[in-house]
């Protein structure tokens, strides 16, 4: 049994975390799977944050050329995030013949084919599980565990701090700029929240579990995103009303039109298992053609559990090392680029909130633009005191399904409406139902 | 690439639905992850179950010998179930360097340890997936995704049948015995339901899973059984009134004492994530020190879930067998044997359902002898109508924490008491609050 030597570069939440639990569990690797695991350099800014994690003077380091060309390290562990130096660091890496080890999802969510390919030029691997869903194995699930499928759909809670801020709007009745400023004192919602609230951290795992659950290119810039900014406790009381909570889901479907892939608010069933999934927790619903509906449900962020991810990718990697032989390396790359379904033909069922100025005029102008663009009208719920002005009210819409063009150029046009204050939402109603389409019948 | 075959032992459901998700997704497998995989022999009892599946006649055999003793055979895949002859076949493939997969829980939840120790020293791998959960990945997420982890506990709802028949009685009022009747009707359940009902297929699982988990022996003969046969209607309905649900969990936790295991009808809040789980579907509970709380929900059963299962197991064998490179044999025995706690020893809440004779004289006699042992009683709720006669009612009774053996001794002498007509039920309520006792802080 060789000792498998780590370098860590980046040893902030994440990167400490993983530090304090190879170095606190080392014996228990050792006694219960005969893996020797050793940090061999660490990389931060400063020497402190390194003492702090337990890792001796000699081995730490400001510079992290000294992680890479190490020739005593097997495994890099890039924690550092961002594009750069990060691309630098895995091309030094396998070009040194060094696996990569990351929970970089912007990065992967961008570049992970062209990543992977070289990687794969060198013989090694590039692992990436705590990139999506912090503790929760599904990078893996879909790699290995359900490859025996066609997956059909991959739909996700993959945001903690949007979900923390949606759970408590809808518990508390309060309205989203006031939990936002709490979350951020609280420090469960950074002073940019923009990452998270407008959608981009979750297209990025999004783009990053579609290409591996369907085995395709999908980089972040193929996926819509629309974040929860514009969401009202209003909105989250009406949903409940009509038997939805709203949650902002990454959603991927395979398609007979090509691949869907988006992030927005998205009302679900109250009673769906997505729905339950409260507070900053994550949860990912895979639908594969033959095991049909799974849920995956855990912590998606916080140093411990991410580091739970990353280190199960370090020991796939050291147990072949520790016992004398070589990981295979990076798999092949996906074998076909499946067409992507544009955003405007998607079809399904919408939420509209309009405050409107004139309640008695409203309807008819509204209702016949909605007509004009073919989209046919399921239930309309005129809200007393919906506005704060005692003459102005907001008016609720729920549509049959309908093409997301016309919704699109539908709110253009009632935005202009002279009875129309503004549109204040417009939400997609998912058929979870249909999540299911394609499963083999037992 | 070199064709990867398998021989199938049993072509019955599950076998049946892992031929027909092999024959289906071939071409799949090879365009998507380059392997080749093929279906060299097959073994059941007729042609017909062959030819239903796909299957051509000069695959075919009668004889299990034929299918281990077939030189082109890479993996075999029994889905026979039972102790024989699965057992003479496991150690034959092993004998011929083939690798077992199989889904046969009974088996692998007395001998796992003697069979593994078989499969190293002839250097080949035992997978079972599909022994746990049917579809769901959690075999090999306790094998590889959280082994940075110290698991602290695994609880389970492991049977589709019971979980079916506790969440109809709970959404209709139903009783047991109507419901069970309707599942046996319908092909949910068995004929004869023991298996089921009593809690062995629970314990099988939950002795695998312990067993992987914490990296020690754990037997099926070590886990505490106890099924759902007493459970009525009315212990649903007062058990929702006290804001719990009540499911046949399988749990297994690591606590200061020694490894507890268990099988038994279990309160649990109805706000907890696996009081969501309903119908015939499954999830697994699992808390590690790093990734604190995490759950896995599927298909617990049926053809093509678990064949999901089965077939993960062999792509993942057959990755490396299509490269030319050899899957590392199965891995060491478990380092440690961690002690057993007695069940005696269990200290827990109780939920008591007594029938009583005399509404007025029987809480005097039966409070008092809770209190002769130990017995701390939180709350009495004596039922109007609570049986089918007039003049005798059911009680209830809930504890504070007490110790198991109390419980037992307390139930014993009530069931002579005068006023008792029965002991209904004595039900644990769980602590799930202290499933995550030692997680890591943050």
């Amino acid at each position: 049994m060789r000792t498998v030597n780590v370098g860590i570069i980046g040893l902030g939440t994440v990167g400490g975390g993983v530090a304090r639990l190879i170095l606190s569990h080392h014996d228990d690797y050792v006694a219960n799977y005969g893996i020797d695991l050793g940090i061999a350099r660490a990389c931060a800014l400063d020497a402190q944050a390194a003492r702090a994690c337990g890792i001796p003077d000699d081995a730490f380091t400001t510079d992290w050329h000294d992680v890479v060309s190490d020739p005593s390290v097997d495994v890099v562990v890039e924690l550092i995030g961002g594009e750069h130096p990060a691309t630098e660091i895995y091309e030094a890496a396998f070009a040194a013949g060094k696996h990569v080890v990351t929970a970089n999802k912007a990065l992967l969510g961008r570049h992970v084919e062209a990543l992977a390919a070289k990687a794969r030029e060198n013989g090694v691997q590039l692992k990436c599980e705590a990139s999506c869903g912090g503790g929760i194995p599904i990078v893996s699930t879909l790699e290995r565990d359900l490859v025996g499928n066609k997956v059909l759909t991959i739909a996700g809670i993959l945001n903690g701090t949007t979900n923390y801020i949606l759970s408590r709007m809808e518990s508390e009745g309060a309205d989203y700029a006031d939990v936002l400023a709490d979350a951020q004192a609280k420090g469960y919602a950074e002073a940019d929240p923009s990452a998270d609230v407008d959608g981009f951290d979750a297209a990025s795992k999004t783009a990053i579990l579609a290409s591996i659950g369907f085995g395709t290119r999908v980089t972040t810039d193929d996926v819509y995103q629309q974040g929860i900014r514009t969401i009202a406790a209003e909105d989250i009381a009406v949903a409940h009303d009509l038997g939805y909570t709203i949650k902002l889901l990454g959603i991927a479907r395979r398609t007979a039109d090509g691949v869907d892939v988006r992030v927005h608010p998205t009302m679900i069933p109250l009673d769906h298992q997505l729905a339950k999934v409260s507070g900053a927790m994550n949860a990912v619903y895979v639908v594969g053609d033959a095991v049909g509906e799974t849920m995956f449900y855990g912590a998606g962020a916080g140093s411990f559990p991410t580091a739970s991810a990353v280190v199960g990718d370090i020991m796939t990697l050291a147990d072949p090392i520790s016992k004398g032989a070589t990981p295979l390396p990076e798999a092949e790359p996906f074998s076909h680029t499946l067409p992507l379904r544009p955003m405007d033909e998607l079809e399904t069922k919408y939420y509209v909130r309009l405050t409107v100025a004139d309640r008695v005029g409203a309807l008819a102008e509204t209702v016949n633009v909605f007509a004009k663009h073919e989209i046919s009208i399921s239930l309309i719920n005129q809200l007393e005191d919906g506005a704060a002005d005692s003459d102005a009210c907001s008016v609720i819409f729920l549509t049959h399904k309908a093409l997301e063009k016309n919704m699109q150029a539908a709110a253009a046009e009632l935005a202009e409406a002279s009875c129309v204050r503004n549109v204040a939402n417009v939400l997609r109603i998912e058929d979870t139902a249909a999540w299911s389409d394609g499963v083999m019948a037992n």
